[in-house]
């Protein structure tokens, strides 16, 4: 049975959940992923907000497997699978064959049309990402500092995050801080702690996945940190000037895009059904619908709960989903009946609005403030792969947690564009 | 005296040295670097080489100056001295007036009239050179895990190092390691331990400032570490192809050079004499000659011990120089007689081969081997700045002695060009 190939697409949070529960079973495995690494996204905005590294929160996807053998893992871009012959199509025309198939190609961020906005607003998804954000916000507090124009200096000091979902209140939360704790001291010509952080959101309330108190008491700490929290009105327009919310224009020279995510195009390689963020609509047990051998999960599958709505795109929902997919080939490899179908057990939500505050909600108990921040970090801590991460991001949290100082505070790269 | 301004130009080990060095004494500082960091140059290899993340070996030049309200920093460009005006010239068109100047702008890689080489052969000066070199190496690894002819296969296994001084030697040592020692477990296609690592001197020996026995030491550690040395002959060509030795082509894809350095252009700014590699030569105590207010130190200043050799471009040199200027400084604040010239004081030379041998000369005693090493990584994280450093580099070193995996092996930033 060592002949039984499974490809898997996707290095994410449910591709390395499936390779790793298929060890000790007779397959081989071969995982492909266009970037080398492995990100733990959950904590993409700390890099993005200078509290952590990159090093801390990516890992080298082929080290995980480095005991076995049987798994073969590369650095390549997948454009297309012909499911008639059972091919996986690479940029630059390799073809590899599979008997099963595995997607989890996970989400990018979206614009809801309007694409053009990206290289003044850019999202957060992957490692460059980040240091982009990282790299404009650090730029922004140094070009005000030699600024002697107070329009544009107010602009320079003026940060807008659209979007107040999670990753947006994150950010918001953080450079809120950054501006207000970290930096006054080490500037002469400007008063960092006057910086401007809008969190635009087009709904009624932040964190609207969380109960209504919950999402009050998330308001009340972003307000306590000095961001200015705008509602109800979506932003119609982002430029290297600034942005427009409903129709009033805020001069400003950094926006962070927080508000979409868009499927990786797996269902338009298959050809089958997406819904409306492009994620493909799998059957109960997680397959392309009509393709025996093609399964697709985390961010890029369309999958219900038993209630009718959609399981969310978080880490524990892509493990669970890489969880079951082994499930359903080590049944067929062993010629046993297929598991039931796919059930989602969520099992909690959790945000951090700063450095000391929280809100985690695991259903039989809500969890607010210092005591769910602490909640919050273990978890994190204990979720991350690998004992010297743990130590090493244990350590940066507790550095600055003691010192008040960010760790991470590099501007590299050139920029392309958006310099004055 | 609050008045007096003293504008130093560079945040390297001499101009943070001089600023530190200032401190108490009646002057504002402006320092100006168009970096936002401070780089630990000597452990930049180790980036390069997948061994410490860039954050661990670079800090933000503007916190290191939070609590001396009269340091402001700058992140700028200078492109030009007004010597008559007393004013230095920012990108942009800004400029800032000075009492006191001192210029401390390093140096960077230079292809002695080669400059064409630069895309395919990148030096290593700053934290992107280190990514740069880091991805192309990293990458290569895993097209050739993708590639099925042979010949493109052994190119991309084929790793050349130009120039055999002390960066030379620590990238072949580590990069034959991380071939022979750390990958080979994680590939399926290709046998990394197989991989060619050529160093290329076109002098008779490695680490020629060292004592010929110590060099030859070097030079067995080397051959033990299965790096291809070979001397007598130079680089001729440079291209995405290869590399041609004397007159012999060689296929591969990775070209590092360490072969040279060129100051930053201070001595074109005043318009003053500068020898062979652009550094400028200063008077004994370290003026540039004729402008009693501008001084040059470190690494773009040419200056001759008492015995008429060069003082060498290494941290200590810069330092030493920084705390001289400081002296003169004050002296002359205090209306105190100058101190007699600069006078430098060689406290040693060591370097690294590989992860267990060095050679350490400090004159009065030389060390070689396993000890050497233990003394250079003591050295080396007494001299990083910041405890958090010092404890986050001896940890990584830690679990790299223990675990033989390397910690910092993203591949990031998209390659613009040599991509296949």
């Amino acid at each position: 049975m060592q002949d039984y190939h499974v490809v898997i697409v996707g290095g994410g949070f449910g591709g390395l959940q499936l390779a790793n529960d298929l060890k000790d079973v007779p397959v081989r495995i071969t995982l492909i992923d266009r970037r080398n690494h492995h990100l733990f996204q959950p904590l993409l905005y700390q890099v993005a907000t200078t509290l952590l590294a990159t090093s801390e929160i990516a890992w080298p996807i082929r080290s995980f497997f480095r005991d076995r053998p049987e798994v073969t893992t590369l650095l390549a871009e997948v454009v297309g699978v012909d499911s008639e012959a059972h091919q996986v199509q690479l940029k630059g025309g390799q073809t590899i064959a599979y008997d099963t198939l595995v997607l989890a190609t996970g989400a990018t961020h979206a614009y809801f049309g309007h694409d053009e906005w990206e290289p003044v607003a850019p999202g957060l998804k992957t490692l460059e990402d980040a240091t982009t954000i990282r790299r404009r916000v650090l730029l922004a507090f140094e070009q005000a500092e030699l600024e002697s124009d107070p329009a544009v200096r107010d602009a320079l000091l003026t940060f807008t995050i659209v979007g107040a979902g999670p990753t947006g209140v994150e950010l918001a939360g953080i450079i809120s801080e950054l501006a207000r704790t970290t930096l006054p001291k080490e500037f002469r010509n400007i008063d960092t702690s006057k910086a401007k952080i809008i969190l635009v959101e087009a709904g009624p309330r932040v964190l609207a996945a969380f109960a209504e108190d919950l999402s009050a008491y998330a308001l009340k700490a972003l307000e306590a940190l000095g961001v200015d929290v705008r509602f109800g009105k979506p932003v119609t327009l982002c430029s290297a000037e600034g942005v427009t919310i409903g129709d009033s224009f805020v001069p400003c020279r950094t926006i962070v895009w927080a508000a979409g995510v868009e499927a990786s195009p797996a269902a338009k390689w298959l050809d089958i059904p997406a819904d409306r963020a492009g994620r493909a609509v799998v059957d109960k047990e997680l397959r392309a619908p009509g393709k025996e051998d093609i399964f697709i999960i985390g961010d890029t599958a369309s999958v219900l709960r038993e209630d009718g709505s959609p399981v969310p795109g978080i880490a524990p929902a892509a493990k669970q989903q890489g969880d079951y997919v082994a499930k359903v080939i080590k049944a067929k490899l062993a010629g046993k009946p297929a598991p039931g179908p796919f059930r989602y057990r969520h099992q909690g939500s959790l945000a951090t609005i700063g450095k000391s505050a929280a809100i985690i909600d695991f259903g039989w108990i809500k969890l607010r403030g210092w005591l769910a921040w602490w909640v919050w970090g273990l978890a994190h801590i204990y979720f991350l792969i690998g004992t010297r991460w743990r130590i090493a991001v244990a350590w940066s949290w507790l550095w600055i947690y003691i010192s008040r100082q960010h760790s991470a505070r590099l501007i590299t790269q050139k920029e392309t564009m958006h310099e004055d």
